[in-house]
Protein backbone atom coordinates (compact mmCIF):
# COMPACT_ATOMS: atom_id res chain seq x y z
CA UNK A 1 0.00 0.00 0.00
CA UNK A 2 1.08 3.77 -0.72
CA UNK A 3 0.82 6.82 1.34
CA UNK A 4 -2.78 9.05 0.29
CA UNK A 5 -1.84 10.93 -2.87
CA UNK A 6 -4.04 12.92 -5.10
CA UNK A 7 -4.83 11.90 -8.54
CA UNK A 8 -6.04 13.88 -11.54
CA UNK A 9 -7.87 12.19 -14.02
CA UNK A 10 -8.44 13.64 -17.83
CA UNK A 11 -11.94 12.48 -18.49
CA UNK A 12 -13.96 12.35 -21.87
CA UNK A 13 -16.99 11.82 -22.31
CA UNK A 14 -20.89 12.16 -24.33
CA UNK A 15 -22.91 14.57 -22.30
CA UNK A 16 -26.53 13.03 -24.03
CA UNK A 17 -27.04 11.04 -21.54
CA UNK A 18 -26.19 12.91 -18.64
CA UNK A 19 -28.31 15.21 -16.66
CA UNK A 20 -24.47 17.08 -16.53
CA UNK A 21 -21.41 16.81 -14.76
CA UNK A 22 -22.52 17.69 -10.99
CA UNK A 23 -24.30 14.70 -8.97
CA UNK A 24 -27.83 15.19 -8.23
CA UNK A 25 -30.83 13.50 -6.59
CA UNK A 26 -32.52 13.10 -9.94
CA UNK A 27 -30.70 12.36 -12.86
CA UNK A 28 -27.23 11.00 -14.15
CA UNK A 29 -24.41 12.71 -13.41
CA UNK A 30 -20.84 11.51 -15.00
CA UNK A 31 -19.72 12.94 -11.46
CA UNK A 32 -21.43 9.89 -9.92
CA UNK A 33 -20.55 7.54 -12.59
CA UNK A 34 -16.77 8.29 -12.07
CA UNK A 35 -17.43 8.25 -8.07
CA UNK A 36 -19.05 5.33 -8.55
CA UNK A 37 -16.21 3.46 -10.49
CA UNK A 38 -13.45 4.57 -8.16
CA UNK A 39 -15.67 3.10 -5.17
CA UNK A 40 -15.38 -0.22 -6.84
CA UNK A 41 -11.83 -0.30 -7.79
CA UNK A 42 -10.86 0.99 -4.38
CA UNK A 43 -13.62 -0.57 -2.09
CA UNK A 44 -13.82 2.87 -0.48
CA UNK A 45 -16.23 5.71 -0.79
CA UNK A 46 -14.54 8.19 -3.29
CA UNK A 47 -15.21 11.92 -3.61
CA UNK A 48 -14.34 13.53 -7.41
CA UNK A 49 -13.71 16.84 -7.84
CA UNK A 50 -14.07 18.22 -11.70
CA UNK A 51 -12.35 21.17 -12.74
CA UNK A 52 -15.89 22.04 -15.03
CA UNK A 53 -19.41 21.92 -14.23
CA UNK A 54 -20.78 21.15 -17.92
CA UNK A 55 -24.70 21.05 -18.17
CA UNK A 56 -26.41 18.41 -19.35
CA UNK A 57 -25.99 17.73 -23.00
CA UNK A 58 -22.66 19.02 -22.94
CA UNK A 59 -19.41 16.86 -23.48
CA UNK A 60 -15.85 16.89 -22.99
CA UNK A 61 -12.97 15.66 -24.72
CA UNK A 62 -10.67 16.32 -21.71
CA UNK A 63 -12.47 16.95 -18.51
CA UNK A 64 -10.00 16.76 -15.63
CA UNK A 65 -11.02 15.88 -11.97
CA UNK A 66 -9.08 14.79 -8.72
CA UNK A 67 -9.49 12.77 -5.71
CA UNK A 68 -7.18 11.25 -3.12
CA UNK A 69 -7.03 7.83 -2.50
CA UNK A 70 -4.75 5.36 -0.39
CA UNK A 71 -5.14 2.59 -2.97
CA UNK A 72 -2.77 0.44 -4.27
CA UNK A 73 -3.28 1.16 -8.10
CA UNK A 74 -0.21 2.58 -9.56
CA UNK A 75 -0.72 6.61 -11.03
CA UNK A 76 -0.57 5.12 -14.48
CA UNK A 77 -2.73 2.94 -14.46
CA UNK A 78 -6.22 3.98 -13.50
CA UNK A 79 -7.34 5.25 -16.36
CA UNK A 80 -7.45 1.16 -17.59
CA UNK A 81 -9.00 0.26 -14.23
CA UNK A 82 -11.50 2.78 -14.44
CA UNK A 83 -12.44 2.04 -18.00
CA UNK A 84 -13.46 -1.68 -16.88
CA UNK A 85 -15.86 -0.08 -14.57
CA UNK A 86 -17.47 3.57 -16.08
CA UNK A 87 -20.01 2.99 -19.05
CA UNK A 88 -19.03 3.32 -22.35
CA UNK A 89 -20.21 6.95 -22.15
CA UNK A 90 -17.54 7.98 -20.04
CA UNK A 91 -13.66 7.22 -20.22
CA UNK A 92 -10.67 7.96 -18.86
CA UNK A 93 -7.92 8.95 -20.73
CA UNK A 94 -5.39 9.56 -18.41
CA UNK A 95 -4.31 10.13 -15.01
CA UNK A 96 -1.37 12.25 -13.32
CA UNK A 97 -0.04 12.09 -9.56
CA UNK A 98 -0.57 15.48 -8.57
CA UNK A 99 0.67 17.76 -5.39
CA UNK A 100 -2.52 17.63 -2.76
CA UNK A 101 -2.27 21.11 -2.91
CA UNK A 102 -3.50 21.45 -6.80
CA UNK A 103 -7.65 21.55 -7.16
CA UNK A 104 -9.09 20.49 -10.54
CA UNK A 105 -11.36 23.80 -10.08
CA UNK A 106 -9.48 26.49 -7.83
CA UNK A 107 -5.66 25.70 -9.35
CA UNK A 108 -7.28 25.84 -13.05
CA UNK A 109 -5.35 28.29 -15.16
CA UNK A 110 -7.00 27.79 -18.33
CA UNK A 111 -9.91 26.14 -20.52
CA UNK A 112 -11.05 25.27 -23.95
CA UNK A 113 -14.04 24.69 -25.62
CA UNK A 114 -15.73 24.19 -28.85
CA UNK A 115 -18.89 24.68 -30.37
CA UNK A 116 -20.13 23.04 -33.32
CA UNK A 117 -23.00 24.07 -35.57
CA UNK A 118 -23.87 22.37 -38.71
CA UNK A 119 -25.12 25.02 -41.18
CA UNK A 120 -27.38 23.57 -44.27
CA UNK A 121 -30.79 23.39 -45.13
CA UNK A 122 -31.37 19.95 -43.64
CA UNK A 123 -30.62 18.67 -39.78
CA UNK A 124 -28.53 16.02 -39.11
CA UNK A 125 -28.55 12.78 -38.09
CA UNK A 126 -24.89 11.75 -37.36
CA UNK A 127 -24.33 15.16 -35.59
CA UNK A 128 -27.54 15.49 -33.75
CA UNK A 129 -25.97 15.21 -30.08
CA UNK A 130 -22.68 17.11 -31.41
CA UNK A 131 -24.00 20.11 -33.26
CA UNK A 132 -26.06 22.90 -32.91
CA UNK A 133 -28.23 23.03 -36.44
CA UNK A 134 -28.50 26.36 -38.46
CA UNK A 135 -30.52 26.03 -41.84
CA UNK A 136 -29.93 29.39 -43.27
CA UNK A 137 -26.82 30.70 -44.53
CA UNK A 138 -24.28 32.47 -42.13
CA UNK A 139 -22.38 35.25 -43.04
CA UNK A 140 -18.71 34.85 -42.42
CA UNK A 141 -17.39 38.67 -42.46
CA UNK A 142 -19.61 39.52 -39.97
CA UNK A 143 -19.10 36.25 -37.73
CA UNK A 144 -15.03 37.01 -37.85
CA UNK A 145 -15.24 40.84 -37.57
CA UNK A 146 -17.71 40.38 -34.17
CA UNK A 147 -14.88 37.79 -32.92
CA UNK A 148 -12.67 39.55 -33.56
CA UNK A 149 -13.74 42.23 -30.78
CA UNK A 150 -13.72 39.28 -27.87
CA UNK A 151 -10.24 38.63 -26.78
CA UNK A 152 -8.54 39.84 -24.09
CA UNK A 153 -9.90 40.81 -20.51
CA UNK A 154 -13.30 41.83 -20.13
CA UNK A 155 -16.34 42.58 -17.81
CA UNK A 156 -18.58 40.03 -19.67
CA UNK A 157 -21.24 40.98 -16.94
CA UNK A 158 -23.78 40.56 -19.88
CA UNK A 159 -22.83 36.67 -20.95
CA UNK A 160 -24.16 34.91 -18.33
CA UNK A 161 -27.28 32.89 -17.61
CA UNK A 162 -29.93 34.49 -14.79
CA UNK A 163 -28.33 32.27 -12.15
CA UNK A 164 -24.89 33.21 -12.50
CA UNK A 165 -23.67 34.08 -9.16
CA UNK A 166 -19.66 34.98 -9.80
CA UNK A 167 -18.43 37.49 -7.74
CA UNK A 168 -16.39 39.28 -10.23
CA UNK A 169 -17.33 38.95 -13.99
CA UNK A 170 -14.17 40.31 -15.13
CA UNK A 171 -12.14 37.70 -17.29
CA UNK A 172 -9.37 37.13 -20.02
CA UNK A 173 -9.96 35.37 -23.23
CA UNK A 174 -6.95 34.43 -24.75
CA UNK A 175 -8.23 33.39 -28.54
CA UNK A 176 -11.78 33.13 -30.41
CA UNK A 177 -11.18 31.33 -33.59
CA UNK A 178 -13.82 30.23 -36.30
CA UNK A 179 -12.62 27.37 -38.82
CA UNK A 180 -15.44 26.49 -41.44
CA UNK A 181 -15.81 23.08 -42.33
CA UNK A 182 -17.80 22.03 -45.59
CA UNK A 183 -21.43 22.17 -43.62
CA UNK A 184 -19.50 22.82 -40.34
CA UNK A 185 -18.81 25.47 -38.89
CA UNK A 186 -16.46 25.25 -35.31
CA UNK A 187 -16.16 27.83 -32.55
CA UNK A 188 -13.08 27.55 -30.18
CA UNK A 189 -12.56 29.77 -27.29
CA UNK A 190 -10.02 29.62 -24.59
CA UNK A 191 -9.97 31.82 -21.70
CA UNK A 192 -8.31 32.15 -17.97
CA UNK A 193 -12.01 31.04 -16.79
CA UNK A 194 -15.80 31.51 -17.87
CA UNK A 195 -18.95 32.35 -16.51
CA UNK A 196 -21.93 30.41 -16.62
CA UNK A 197 -23.41 29.67 -19.97
CA UNK A 198 -20.46 31.97 -21.53
CA UNK A 199 -19.65 30.13 -24.44
CA UNK A 200 -22.99 29.49 -25.10
CA UNK A 201 -24.12 33.04 -24.89
CA UNK A 202 -21.08 33.85 -27.49
CA UNK A 203 -22.02 31.04 -29.68
CA UNK A 204 -26.16 32.08 -29.53
CA UNK A 205 -24.79 35.39 -30.36
CA UNK A 206 -22.27 35.03 -33.16
CA UNK A 207 -25.10 33.01 -35.04
CA UNK A 208 -27.51 35.55 -34.76
CA UNK A 209 -24.91 38.34 -36.04
CA UNK A 210 -23.95 35.77 -38.84
CA UNK A 211 -28.08 35.22 -39.25
CA UNK A 212 -27.95 39.39 -39.69
CA UNK A 213 -30.44 39.20 -36.72
CA UNK A 214 -27.61 41.23 -34.38
CA UNK A 215 -24.77 43.89 -35.34
CA UNK A 216 -21.34 43.21 -35.65
CA UNK A 217 -20.40 45.46 -32.84
CA UNK A 218 -23.04 43.06 -30.45
CA UNK A 219 -20.14 42.18 -27.80
CA UNK A 220 -18.65 45.48 -28.07
CA UNK A 221 -21.98 46.88 -27.23
CA UNK A 222 -22.75 43.94 -24.51
CA UNK A 223 -19.21 44.96 -22.77
CA UNK A 224 -20.02 48.23 -22.41
CA UNK A 225 -23.92 47.98 -21.36
CA UNK A 226 -23.31 44.75 -19.43
CA UNK A 227 -26.77 43.95 -20.75
CA UNK A 228 -27.44 40.37 -21.08
CA UNK A 229 -30.32 41.54 -23.74
CA UNK A 230 -27.73 43.15 -26.25
CA UNK A 231 -26.56 39.27 -26.85
CA UNK A 232 -28.38 36.31 -28.81
CA UNK A 233 -29.97 33.64 -27.02
CA UNK A 234 -28.22 30.49 -25.17
CA UNK A 235 -27.00 28.15 -28.11
CA UNK A 236 -28.22 24.51 -27.54
CA UNK A 237 -25.51 22.38 -24.90
CA UNK A 238 -25.26 19.75 -27.58
CA UNK A 239 -23.45 22.02 -30.02
CA UNK A 240 -20.31 22.17 -26.37
CA UNK A 241 -17.22 20.07 -25.61
CA UNK A 242 -14.84 20.89 -22.98
CA UNK A 243 -11.48 20.41 -25.13
CA UNK A 244 -9.04 20.81 -22.08
CA UNK A 245 -8.54 22.60 -18.92
CA UNK A 246 -4.99 23.62 -18.41
CA UNK A 247 -2.57 23.85 -15.18
CA UNK A 248 0.59 25.96 -14.28
CA UNK A 249 3.45 23.47 -14.28
CA UNK A 250 1.39 20.05 -15.91
CA UNK A 251 0.86 18.82 -19.06
CA UNK B 1 -51.85 16.22 -58.58
CA UNK B 2 -49.28 14.96 -60.66
CA UNK B 3 -48.63 11.95 -62.50
CA UNK B 4 -46.19 9.69 -61.17
CA UNK B 5 -42.48 10.38 -61.28
CA UNK B 6 -38.96 8.44 -59.77
CA UNK B 7 -37.60 10.43 -56.34
CA UNK B 8 -33.73 9.76 -56.05
CA UNK B 9 -33.08 10.51 -51.56
CA UNK B 10 -30.19 11.49 -50.47
CA UNK B 11 -30.33 9.87 -46.50
CA UNK B 12 -27.99 10.36 -43.71
CA UNK B 13 -28.39 8.34 -40.72
CA UNK B 14 -26.99 7.25 -37.44
CA UNK B 15 -26.61 3.04 -38.18
CA UNK B 16 -26.42 2.69 -34.40
CA UNK B 17 -29.46 1.52 -33.57
CA UNK B 18 -30.58 0.04 -36.46
CA UNK B 19 -30.48 -3.79 -37.62
CA UNK B 20 -29.08 -2.22 -41.37
CA UNK B 21 -31.17 -0.39 -44.34
CA UNK B 22 -32.74 -3.15 -45.30
CA UNK B 23 -36.14 -4.37 -43.86
CA UNK B 24 -36.69 -7.47 -41.51
CA UNK B 25 -39.08 -9.10 -39.51
CA UNK B 26 -37.46 -8.83 -36.32
CA UNK B 27 -35.15 -5.38 -35.71
CA UNK B 28 -35.48 -1.35 -36.90
CA UNK B 29 -34.43 -1.24 -40.22
CA UNK B 30 -33.80 2.03 -42.06
CA UNK B 31 -36.06 1.33 -44.87
CA UNK B 32 -38.58 0.83 -42.89
CA UNK B 33 -38.42 3.84 -41.54
CA UNK B 34 -38.34 5.67 -44.80
CA UNK B 35 -41.19 3.55 -46.05
CA UNK B 36 -43.26 4.59 -42.82
CA UNK B 37 -42.57 8.25 -43.13
CA UNK B 38 -43.10 8.29 -47.18
CA UNK B 39 -46.26 6.33 -46.12
CA UNK B 40 -47.46 8.97 -43.79
CA UNK B 41 -46.81 11.60 -45.93
CA UNK B 42 -48.58 10.40 -49.32
CA UNK B 43 -51.22 7.86 -47.24
CA UNK B 44 -50.02 5.15 -49.60
CA UNK B 45 -47.68 2.09 -49.31
CA UNK B 46 -44.81 3.21 -50.58
CA UNK B 47 -41.38 0.80 -51.60
CA UNK B 48 -38.33 2.61 -51.35
CA UNK B 49 -34.88 0.46 -52.69
CA UNK B 50 -31.89 1.88 -51.24
CA UNK B 51 -28.65 1.66 -53.22
CA UNK B 52 -26.58 0.20 -50.34
CA UNK B 53 -27.80 -2.87 -47.90
CA UNK B 54 -25.80 -1.41 -45.01
CA UNK B 55 -25.46 -3.79 -42.43
CA UNK B 56 -26.14 -3.12 -38.69
CA UNK B 57 -23.90 0.16 -36.79
CA UNK B 58 -22.91 1.12 -40.50
CA UNK B 59 -23.57 4.65 -41.02
CA UNK B 60 -24.50 6.73 -44.23
CA UNK B 61 -23.55 10.72 -44.99
CA UNK B 62 -25.35 9.71 -48.60
CA UNK B 63 -26.62 6.66 -48.98
CA UNK B 64 -29.35 6.82 -52.28
CA UNK B 65 -32.81 5.27 -52.62
CA UNK B 66 -35.59 5.53 -55.33
CA UNK B 67 -39.23 5.32 -55.03
CA UNK B 68 -42.18 6.26 -57.37
CA UNK B 69 -45.07 8.19 -56.38
CA UNK B 70 -48.20 10.48 -58.04
CA UNK B 71 -48.30 12.61 -54.31
CA UNK B 72 -48.74 16.00 -55.01
CA UNK B 73 -45.78 16.95 -53.05
CA UNK B 74 -43.12 19.15 -54.95
CA UNK B 75 -40.05 17.07 -55.84
CA UNK B 76 -37.49 19.68 -53.77
CA UNK B 77 -39.86 19.55 -51.27
CA UNK B 78 -39.76 15.87 -50.02
CA UNK B 79 -36.41 16.34 -47.31
CA UNK B 80 -38.91 19.15 -45.41
CA UNK B 81 -42.06 16.71 -45.43
CA UNK B 82 -39.74 13.39 -44.59
CA UNK B 83 -37.74 15.15 -41.34
CA UNK B 84 -40.91 16.08 -39.60
CA UNK B 85 -42.12 12.01 -40.31
CA UNK B 86 -38.52 9.85 -39.94
CA UNK B 87 -36.99 9.54 -36.14
CA UNK B 88 -34.25 11.55 -35.48
CA UNK B 89 -31.63 9.15 -36.49
CA UNK B 90 -32.34 9.36 -39.98
CA UNK B 91 -32.40 12.25 -42.04
CA UNK B 92 -33.37 13.15 -45.94
CA UNK B 93 -30.49 15.43 -47.07
CA UNK B 94 -32.14 15.72 -50.76
CA UNK B 95 -34.74 14.37 -53.08
CA UNK B 96 -34.49 14.69 -57.12
CA UNK B 97 -37.01 13.69 -59.35
CA UNK B 98 -35.16 11.06 -61.67
CA UNK B 99 -35.99 8.81 -64.97
CA UNK B 100 -38.23 6.36 -63.98
CA UNK B 101 -35.36 3.93 -65.41
CA UNK B 102 -32.81 5.23 -62.91
CA UNK B 103 -32.30 2.02 -60.16
CA UNK B 104 -31.09 3.45 -56.78
CA UNK B 105 -28.90 -0.22 -56.71
CA UNK B 106 -28.45 -1.26 -60.19
CA UNK B 107 -27.71 2.41 -61.50
CA UNK B 108 -25.01 3.11 -59.39
CA UNK B 109 -21.73 3.83 -61.17
CA UNK B 110 -19.17 4.01 -58.24
CA UNK B 111 -19.81 4.52 -54.02
CA UNK B 112 -17.50 6.21 -51.91
CA UNK B 113 -16.84 4.64 -48.62
CA UNK B 114 -15.08 6.03 -44.46
CA UNK B 115 -13.68 3.65 -42.50
CA UNK B 116 -12.76 5.82 -39.17
CA UNK B 117 -9.97 4.33 -36.17
CA UNK B 118 -9.34 5.90 -33.00
CA UNK B 119 -5.83 4.89 -32.31
CA UNK B 120 -4.67 5.76 -28.40
CA UNK B 121 -4.43 3.89 -25.58
CA UNK B 122 -7.82 4.41 -24.19
CA UNK B 123 -11.09 4.23 -25.83
CA UNK B 124 -12.97 7.12 -26.44
CA UNK B 125 -16.55 7.95 -25.43
CA UNK B 126 -17.26 10.45 -28.09
CA UNK B 127 -16.35 8.60 -30.84
CA UNK B 128 -17.74 4.69 -29.44
CA UNK B 129 -20.17 4.65 -31.97
CA UNK B 130 -17.94 6.09 -34.78
CA UNK B 131 -14.85 4.38 -35.12
CA UNK B 132 -13.26 1.05 -34.78
CA UNK B 133 -10.19 1.40 -31.78
CA UNK B 134 -7.18 0.15 -32.01
CA UNK B 135 -4.94 1.10 -28.70
CA UNK B 136 -1.27 0.17 -30.32
CA UNK B 137 0.56 2.25 -32.24
CA UNK B 138 -0.15 1.60 -36.37
CA UNK B 139 3.00 1.47 -38.79
CA UNK B 140 2.16 4.53 -41.39
CA UNK B 141 4.73 3.16 -43.62
CA UNK B 142 3.34 -0.55 -43.97
CA UNK B 143 -0.37 0.68 -43.98
CA UNK B 144 0.13 3.49 -47.16
CA UNK B 145 2.34 0.60 -49.37
CA UNK B 146 -0.21 -1.92 -48.71
CA UNK B 147 -3.11 0.62 -49.43
CA UNK B 148 -1.14 1.30 -52.72
CA UNK B 149 -1.78 -2.50 -54.27
CA UNK B 150 -5.67 -1.58 -53.79
CA UNK B 151 -6.75 0.54 -56.71
CA UNK B 152 -7.49 -0.60 -60.05
CA UNK B 153 -9.32 -3.34 -61.51
CA UNK B 154 -9.12 -7.13 -59.87
CA UNK B 155 -10.60 -9.91 -58.30
CA UNK B 156 -11.71 -9.42 -55.07
CA UNK B 157 -13.04 -12.97 -54.40
CA UNK B 158 -10.73 -13.19 -51.34
CA UNK B 159 -12.46 -9.84 -50.22
CA UNK B 160 -15.91 -10.97 -49.20
CA UNK B 161 -17.69 -11.86 -46.13
CA UNK B 162 -18.70 -15.71 -46.46
CA UNK B 163 -22.70 -15.26 -47.36
CA UNK B 164 -21.68 -13.18 -50.47
CA UNK B 165 -23.22 -14.42 -53.85
CA UNK B 166 -21.77 -12.00 -56.34
CA UNK B 167 -21.78 -13.43 -59.85
CA UNK B 168 -18.39 -11.79 -60.46
CA UNK B 169 -16.27 -10.62 -57.83
CA UNK B 170 -14.03 -8.70 -59.83
CA UNK B 171 -14.67 -5.04 -59.24
CA UNK B 172 -12.19 -1.80 -60.36
CA UNK B 173 -11.31 0.44 -56.83
CA UNK B 174 -10.58 4.02 -58.04
CA UNK B 175 -9.10 4.99 -54.95
CA UNK B 176 -7.75 4.39 -51.24
CA UNK B 177 -7.13 6.99 -49.23
CA UNK B 178 -5.51 7.32 -45.58
CA UNK B 179 -5.54 10.33 -43.63
CA UNK B 180 -3.69 10.54 -40.05
CA UNK B 181 -5.99 13.13 -38.15
CA UNK B 182 -4.66 13.86 -34.68
CA UNK B 183 -5.61 10.22 -33.16
CA UNK B 184 -7.83 9.22 -35.70
CA UNK B 185 -7.13 7.65 -39.33
CA UNK B 186 -9.53 7.78 -41.55
CA UNK B 187 -9.69 5.06 -44.70
CA UNK B 188 -11.39 6.52 -47.59
CA UNK B 189 -12.18 3.88 -50.62
CA UNK B 190 -14.44 4.74 -53.88
CA UNK B 191 -15.20 1.90 -56.88
CA UNK B 192 -17.38 1.40 -58.99
CA UNK B 193 -19.45 -1.49 -56.46
CA UNK B 194 -18.14 -3.40 -53.59
CA UNK B 195 -18.45 -6.87 -52.27
CA UNK B 196 -20.67 -7.97 -48.90
CA UNK B 197 -18.11 -6.85 -46.03
CA UNK B 198 -15.39 -6.15 -48.74
CA UNK B 199 -14.49 -2.32 -46.95
CA UNK B 200 -14.80 -4.06 -43.73
CA UNK B 201 -11.94 -6.65 -44.50
CA UNK B 202 -10.33 -4.02 -46.67
CA UNK B 203 -9.66 -1.92 -42.49
CA UNK B 204 -9.57 -5.19 -40.60
CA UNK B 205 -6.58 -6.22 -42.90
CA UNK B 206 -4.95 -2.33 -43.10
CA UNK B 207 -5.48 -2.48 -38.97
CA UNK B 208 -3.00 -5.75 -39.21
CA UNK B 209 -0.91 -4.50 -41.92
CA UNK B 210 -0.19 -1.34 -39.47
CA UNK B 211 0.39 -3.71 -36.17
CA UNK B 212 2.66 -5.88 -38.26
CA UNK B 213 0.45 -9.02 -37.47
CA UNK B 214 0.11 -9.14 -41.78
CA UNK B 215 2.97 -8.26 -44.59
CA UNK B 216 2.50 -5.28 -46.28
CA UNK B 217 1.65 -7.20 -49.12
CA UNK B 218 -1.01 -9.09 -47.84
CA UNK B 219 -3.97 -7.07 -50.74
CA UNK B 220 -1.61 -8.41 -53.48
CA UNK B 221 -1.21 -11.97 -52.11
CA UNK B 222 -4.86 -11.88 -51.68
CA UNK B 223 -5.70 -10.72 -55.13
CA UNK B 224 -3.15 -14.02 -55.99
CA UNK B 225 -4.58 -16.65 -54.07
CA UNK B 226 -8.30 -15.85 -53.87
CA UNK B 227 -7.73 -16.98 -50.34
CA UNK B 228 -10.21 -14.98 -48.00
CA UNK B 229 -7.47 -16.08 -44.80
CA UNK B 230 -4.86 -14.39 -46.36
CA UNK B 231 -6.74 -11.04 -45.09
CA UNK B 232 -6.99 -9.88 -41.76
CA UNK B 233 -10.67 -9.92 -39.79
CA UNK B 234 -13.49 -7.82 -40.71
CA UNK B 235 -13.68 -4.43 -39.09
CA UNK B 236 -16.44 -4.05 -36.68
CA UNK B 237 -19.26 -2.16 -38.18
CA UNK B 238 -19.44 0.83 -36.81
CA UNK B 239 -16.50 2.17 -38.22
CA UNK B 240 -18.10 2.27 -41.64
CA UNK B 241 -19.33 5.02 -43.15
CA UNK B 242 -21.44 5.37 -46.77
CA UNK B 243 -20.44 8.53 -47.93
CA UNK B 244 -21.57 9.15 -51.51
CA UNK B 245 -23.46 7.11 -54.14
CA UNK B 246 -22.35 8.40 -57.66
CA UNK B 247 -25.09 7.58 -60.72
CA UNK B 248 -24.11 8.84 -64.43
CA UNK B 249 -25.43 12.50 -65.62
CA UNK B 250 -26.71 13.05 -61.87
CA UNK B 251 -25.10 15.17 -58.93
Amino acid sequence: MNGPRRILLTLEYDGTRFSGWQRQINGRSVQEEVETALGKATRRPVQVTGASRTDAGVHALGQRAHFDTAAGIPDDKWPFVLNTLLPPDVRATRAQRVDPGLHARFSATGKEYQYRILNRRQPGALLRHFAAFVPLPLDEGKMREALGSLPGRHDFKAFQAAGGSAKTTVRTLYAARLEHRGEEWVLTVSGDAFLYNMVRIIAGTLIQVGLCKLPADAFLRAFESGDRLALGPTAPARGLTLVRVDYEGLT
